[in-house]
C-alpha cells in the first residue's frame, strides 16, 4: 500500500470509529464509550483503537464535535440561506423537531448533547467545557436570530429574546424526553403548538 | 447485641447505603452506582452492601424511591393542604424551584430523575420502567391539579391541562440545566417569568 493509501485509510478507520462513538454515546452516555467496547463492535484491536484515539477523554471530544457538525448539517444549514429571523428561526425548529423525532440511525438513543450535559454538569473538565461551549453557541444564535425578530418588528419590541430562547430550549428538552423515555407521538405537535404561541405565529399578524 | 438492635443497626445500614447512592447518582448517574464505590465510600466490605441490596439493580431502584420520597417530602407535602387549582400549583412550582436551585447536599449533581431518564432511556428494564413511571406519577398529579384550575374557573375553558405541563416540564428541564451546567443564577427568575405566562398569573382576573 502506497503511504497515500495509508493515510486514506487511515482517515477512514478514524471516521468508522467516531461514527459508532456517536451511536454508543447515544443510547449509553459518553461514559459508555470506552476503548474496548469499540474494538468489539468494529472488530478491531483495542491498540488499534487507541492507535487513533490515545484516550477515551479524546474519543469523548471527537463523538461530541461531530454530533456538533451533524446537528448543524441537519437543523442549521438547510435554513441557513432564508431571510434571518422569525422566517429562519421556524424553518430551524421544525428541523429540529424532526432531528429529535425521526429515530435516526446516528442517534438511537436521542441527543447526545442533552445526555452529555445531564452526565458532565457534576464535573469539571474538557468534556464539559465543550458540551458547554456547543450549547452555548446555539443558544446565542438562537438569541441573535430572535434579536432580528424584534429589530425587524416581527416581534412586540418588549420581547426578551434571552427569555425566549430560555422557554424554546425547554420545549426541545422535553420533546427529547417525552420520545425517548415516553414514546410519545403527540410531542412534536404540543412543541409546534407551544413556539407558536411563544413566537406569536399563532396571532394574526397586527401590520 | 439483641435481635431487635441487630434489626435496628441494620435498617440503619440500609439507610445510609440508599442516602449515600442518592448523592452519587445524582453527580454520576445511575451507572455510577457501584457496590464497589459505596463499600470505599462507606467505609465498607464490599459484602457487606451486597448483604443489604443484592445486586446494582436492586440498589439503583432503591435510589430512585427513596430521591422520588425527598421530591415529595420537599416539593409535593408542603403545598398539599392548600386549596386545589392554581393556588395549589403555584406553591408547589415554587417549592420545585427551589429543590433545583438549591445546592442540597443530599442531590449535589443536580435532578436525579432527569439524569436517570436521560441515562436509562434507551434501555429496557425495571429501572427505565420506574423512572417512567415516577415521572408519569408527577405529570399526571401537574394535569390534575390543572384540570380542577380550569373547572374551577381559575383558567380559561378552552386551556388544555395536557399542553400546560408539557411546556411547564420542559421549563424545570431547562431550569435544571441552566443551573447545573451554566451556573445561571437568571434561571429561577426566567422560570418564574415563564410560569406567570403560562398559568396566566401574569395578567389580573377577569372575573
Amino acid at each position: 500500500m502506497s503511504p497515500r493509501n495509508t493515510i486514506a485509510e487511515s482517515r477512514r478507520t478514524r471516521q468508522r470509529i467516531i461514527d459508532r462513538s456517536v451511536a454508543i454515546a447515544s443510547v449509553d452516555g459518553l461514559a459508555g464509550l470506552t476503548i474496548g467496547r469499540l474494538a468489539i463492535d468494529l472488530s478491531m484491536s483495542k491498540a488499534g483503537v487507541l492507535g487513533h484515539f490515545g484516550t477515551k477523554e479524546a474519543l469523548q471530544l471527537a463523538a461530541l464535535e461531530r454530533a456538533s457538525a451533524m446537528f448543524t448539517s441537519l437543523v442549521w444549514e438547510p435554513a441557513a440561506a432564508l431571510p434571518p429571523g422569525l422566517t429562519r428561526l421556524q424553518a430551524v425548529c421544525e428541523a429540529w423537531i424532526a432531528f429529535l423525532d425521526t429515530e435516526r440511525a446516528e442517534f438511537p438513543g436521542g441527543c447526545l448533547f442533552t445526555a452529555a450535559s445531564v452526565e458532565f454538569d457534576g464535573h469539571t473538565g474538557p468534556v464539559r467545557d465543550t458540551v458547554a461551549r456547543l450549547l452555548t453557541v446555539w443558544r446565542r444564535r438562537l438569541v441573535s436570530e430572535l434579536r432580528y425578530a424584534v429589530e425587524a418588528g416581527e416581534l412586540p419590541s418588549g420581547a426578551d429574546p434571552e427569555q425566549i430562547v430560555f422557554e424554546l430550549v425547554g420545549l426541545y428538552l422535553n420533546l427529547n424526553q417525552s420520545i425517548q423515555l415516553f414514546g410519545d407521538t403527540t410531542a412534536p405537535a404540543r412543541t409546534r403548538h407551544a413556539l407558536a404561541r411563544l413566537l406569536g405565529t399563532d396571532q394574526p399578524r397586527a401590520d
